[in-house]
């Protein structure tokens, strides 16, 4: 069912500063820089093998990401596995009884389809799901 | 410098409960387990793609992982990255004045040679690095 680990999202105060550290001391490169208003962050993206690291800074002090440093200070915010089917993998959870934050797949960046599970289910790993659209 | 997150370690209170999570509920398989004294925590590995989630119990109250769950709840506690050289990664950290845990190397699970760069240097997320030896 997953393929593989597309992203880690991780909440930043500052997106310069934190772009500084990725690029000038990792030495990773910086493919992209997008705001999401429905998520009330901007992020920028920075891969790295097969995996993406997603900064993230909050545009709202009540965003879910200025609400999580608040809670718990910057840091990883979730980790997104790839899953070839995300309908399936919803079904299969949901017949396990599994705690899910979203029942239904939503649209995410880049054409993706998004679902995440409930962190209490997940044992404080807040776990997104996602699936991409196949080449054609 | 970087060539690919090698693993993720998360703190959890619980291995056995949290094996039954990444097994059951996500579907990985657990490839081995292992008992590391010097960091008093017992670990359970799952390869996900190219990288590995690693679960890591405190096996003492007082140990790395046991205060990180104290001060912070389960989740993840630390990002490994692989670096194909480990002494010119840290040399270069150290010329920019990064601050580190380690300023040399020490050896690792799996004879990989690690250092960690100190949290307050990456932004909340304590990041280790670590070079494999090379096939011969």
């Amino acid at each position: 069912m997953i393929e593989k680990i597309a992203h880690l999202g991780i909440a930043v105060k500052d997106l310069d500063a934190a772009k500084r550290f990725y690029e000038d001391v990792l030495g990773l490169k910086c493919t992209g820089e997008e705001e999401v208003p429905s998520q009330k962050v901007r992020t920028a993206f920075f891969p790295v093998g097969e995996v993406n690291i997603e900064l993230l800074e909050s545009t709202d002090p009540e965003g879910p990401i200025a609400k999580s440093i608040e809670k718990r200070g910057e840091g990883i915010h979730h980790v997104a596995y790839q899953v070839s089917d995300i309908e399936a993998a919803l079904a299969e959870m949901k017949a396990k009884g599994v705690r899910l934050i979203d029942e239904e797949p939503r649209p995410g960046a880049h054409g993706a389809k998004i679902a995440f599970i409930h962190p209490k289910a997940s044992l404080g790993v807040l776990v997104e799901l996602c699936e991409y659209p196949r080449e054609p």
